[in-house]
């Protein structure tokens, strides 16, 4: 399904330039924030498993960068204009500790790959393809799930604490998602709907990520 | 060069065993400051350098994982003796902005790279072809270079800060050099010397390193 800005390929390639943007500095940040917690981890072994999910958080740095160089943009002038709302995001999110960090990266993990999937609908194939690579946290998924169920299992006093953390943080991506696609308006420009129609979608998507979120937190056997 | 411990494999495997333990206890320490750091840089350009530094240092403490698992041994125990002073020298020694760090990285890199290349000389061909891998920071120890001389250019005043603070690096780096070599005396152990001689080994050694660090700072236009 392509949209109307497939006739200005001048406007898609920024719309998409944008995309990739806060891909990339998702991805960096995602990097940074997954290395200096590992250091926290309670044991050498939990230590190395998060920094190995920094490391593939890095590589996918990597291949959006190489995608942006191919379509002759730099990433860093792509990355720049969501500094601020991304830094900020981190900053309102700072974990208290290691299983704060873990659900961190999970609800992130799970959620953007939601909201990149929904937004892949309307980008070309080789653009979905570099999406579809990056977002698919199949595996670094897997490892934070069981290792969240471990650590419920063990102190059935996190569970509380963790159902709380993962409220906010879903309300805190929600709300970065929301301000991303309607201030940049790529989404809108990508989709080929107006306004009213950006905002419609942005609802539903909202929902959806929502009610996603929440079978996943039910899943860890925590009130979503 | 073997030494006596080569009629004593069980003996002489426990001291390799120490010697990676340091090694990658060290690599996994050095991703996570690095990447730490990388977040602090006045560029995203510089992010990424960083970022991708540190994500050599991963992959550095991977394949030393992967030989100690060869071997038959757990890396987490190998690793955990020298937690405690490896932590103990990056709490003491915490850049206080990006160029402290670039700095600190110079410094760790090249120094340690003398040390690993000096103990390589006591053990088997194996090991010191795993040694020289992971010390063949070449391409990073370049781009560390360059980057100060850059930013020294840029700024003058930077030069007097960062030579006084290499200087307390240096001191930090051979004090932990020498207390895990003694402490834990696998450079004894391995260089088959009594303990006063490798008392006088670890002595050269540390002249040694000091005079290359000397060099390499005359070489940034720093006072060593």
């Amino acid at each position: 399904m392509m949209s109307a800005t497939a006739d200005d390929p001048a406007l898609y390639n920024s719309l998409v330039a944008d995309l990739l943007g806060v891909l990339a500095y998702g991805e960096l940040s995602a990097f940074e924030r997954l290395s200096s917690s590992a250091r926290y981890s309670p044991t050498l072994h939990d230590r190395a498993v998060l920094g190995r999910m920094a490391v593939v958080e890095f590589q996918h740095y990597e291949l959006v960068r190489a995608r942006l160089e191919h379509m002759g943009l730099d990433t860093e002038a792509a990355m720049l204009p969501f500094q601020p709302s991304v830094d900020h995001f981190h900053e309102r999110t700072r974990p208290a500790d290691w299983y704060e960090a873990l659900m961190k990266a999970y609800v992130i993990d799970t959620v953007s790959a939601d909201f990149y999937r929904a937004v892949g609908r309307y980008v070309d194939a080789g653009t979905r393809e570099l999406i579809g690579q990056v977002r698919s946290t199949g595996e670094s998924t897997a490892v934070l799930q069981e290792r969240l169920k471990a650590a419920l299992a063990d102190d059935p006093r996190l569970a509380s604490r963790l159902a709380l953390w993962a409220r906010r943080l879903l309300g805190e991506v929600l709300t970065h998602a929301q301000r991303v696609s309607l201030e940049h308006a790529f989404l809108a420009g990508l989709s080929g709907l107006d306004d009213a129609g950006a905002k419609e979608f942005v609802s539903g998507l909202t929902a959806e990520l929502a009610a996603n979120h929440a079978r996943r937190m039910a899943g860890l056997g925590l009130a979503g």
